[in-house]
């Protein structure tokens, strides 16, 4: 299975195909590393306490509140393994490590079937879908089509999840990305510095729990020291960026708008997205035909729902963009 | 719980408490870290390829028969995920998380009992203990005493478990500290870049698999992209170092005998340790004594089968040492 970003198989130069922030890693972040090299020969904080107290800073809780991981997936796995539940639901599409982690927690997996129509916007349908005693994840903007939850209807979620006892769980990765955050916050939110931070490679994120018994409990699953030393400096160093995230948003907003346009002018289909990527529905082929000149975007055939004429692309620079849609229109003239 | 190793609660000027090469980091990992930081912002190799082909040309097996995980715990997490084993056997004392993570896989668990008088060291006794269908940890050397398994008692053992169907997993993470190699390889063996390269920061550890199969379904457990960019850039300049592990042992070997006579010569009962630490028994109390000193030691109260008199220290260089020395001699004159 391939999630995109796997630059490692193929020889690429344009990378579309993982969602990182085109601005690149923050230069503090940069910065602290460089410093901190002969830190990372003890053992990390296992804690992660100075990370944990500028975070709950930034969200507004107790560093109580605040779980760390070894990127994302790891907190989404642990989680999963803490809360034990008999029946997850998941919307499909959507990223596959939620039902992955809670297969592995020996859950049952439901999916909630998001309509082409509707551009894959999560509707009302969902209420009736949420298990007693289970749990849900739900992630806004959604992977890989970057549509986000309507307010109102992620209120009634959360209320209805409360009242059967069940867990909801928002990935809120690419939260950052979108112009408007959520006003609502479910009992557990999941962020990252993967992919607004350009730090994938280092491996950090978190989850903001309600409950500081589930906090507590997801910190004790799985072995000690998961988060390293770099990704604790980088992130640390990171948040002291006060307008990095606001010169990202600007940015990708004015970009993907381009891209849309650009890729609708081709006439592909392009869903609503708030999110540094978009979702399109392109010739089967185009992303083979696309490697062979050294551009990665990502097939989306593996996402339930979805098919092999669908793609992800991330949302880059300008230029980047360009090279993009003219090697797009070159394949289309020339033929695949 | 403690681990040792954790800086970051007490203020430490001298730390004992982890295992960590005095040597430090090779200068190779450090230069290769640096050099990389823009490539941090990319997702790691999720099957971390170019590392795998350097561990197993070392280790003279397939790539297919390495699995690297976010530090060796990570790896004995997978490995208990994926063997499920229904009774898992460990000795004690040893290293808590083969039990944490065979707990978590839902097996249960069966301790051997090592003696004292007979310093901690593996007796055929085990032998009658193995579980049928089940997993052995063992350690060689052990954490906390540095005792080495004897090679014929291993070869016993490796075959009983495999007429059992039992999986035998050897730690040997502190093995490169050991002046004579194991030469028998049981089924599974870990190895960690934590101790012997100093990166314990960065977090990375492997298996040597003899059965494919279940290297495939360790790696297939838990979350993508588990092994960071740092870890694979800094663990593939590391194993290029090529005297490095000879000088360490060098280092360790005079280290260790100094320290461990210096201890005895204050009247401690010291344990026959082949790794970079040495186990012995003092005044209860003694550690929190030396931490108002600022240096930190392990106590080891949270062994199962040893109590509050037993402490690790780690051999470290002769300057070092030599304070640790001089604290104890004159914390034992003044009285605690």
């Amino acid at each position: 299975m391939s999630h995109g970003g796997d630059i490692y198989s193929r020889e690429i130069s344009l990378d579309f195909s993982a969602n990182i922030n085109p601005l690149g890693m923050p230069e503090a972040a940069q910065d602290a590393l460089r410093a901190h090299i002969a830190d990372f020969e003890a053992y990390p904080d296992p804690n992660c306490r100075a990370l944990r107290r500028a975070l709950a800073e930034k969200e507004g809780v107790g560093p109580e509140n605040i779980v760390c991981g070894n990127g994302a997936a790891d907190v989404i796995y642990r989680l999963a393994a803490a809360i034990r539940p008999e029946t997850v639901l998941v919307t499909a599409p959507t990223f596959s490590e939620y039902e992955k982690a809670a297969l592995e927690a020996g859950a049952e997996i439901c999916r909630y079937h998001l309509r082409e129509e509707a551009g894959f916007r999560t509707d009302a349908g969902i209420l009736e879908r949420i298990p007693p005693r289970g749990a849900v994840f739900l992630a806004s903007p959604n992977n890989p089509d970057g549509g986000i939850l309507d307010e109102g209807l992620l209120k009634r979620i959360d209320e209805r999840c409360r009242r059967l006892g069940t867990v909801l769980i928002l990935d809120g990765c690419f939260g950052d990305f979108a112009e408007t955050p959520l006003r609502i916050r479910p009992q557990v939110v999941i962020k990252a510095f993967t992919k607004n931070y350009a730090m994938a490679g280092l491996r950090l994120g978190y989850a903001v729990c309600e409950d500081r018994i589930l906090a507590e409990k997801t910190a004790a699953r799985g072995p000690c020291w998961s988060v390293s030393t770099p990704a604790q400096i980088a992130g640390l160093a990171a948040l002291g960026d006060g307008d990095f995230i606001l010169r990202t948003r600007r940015l990708v907003a004015r970009e993907r708008g381009f891209l849309s346009a650009a890729l609708e002018g081709l006439g592909f289909k392009v869903y609503p997205s708030k999110a540094n990527f978009l979702l399109f529905r392109g010739p089967v082929g185009l992303d083979e035909a696309l490697l062979q000149r050294k551009i990665a975007i990502r097939c989306c055939s593996d996402y339930h729902g979805l098919g092999p004429e669908y793609y992800r692309a991330a949302v880059r620079t300008r230029e980047e963009n360009q090279r993009l849609i003219d090697a797009v229109s070159e394949i289309l003239r020339e033929g695949m």
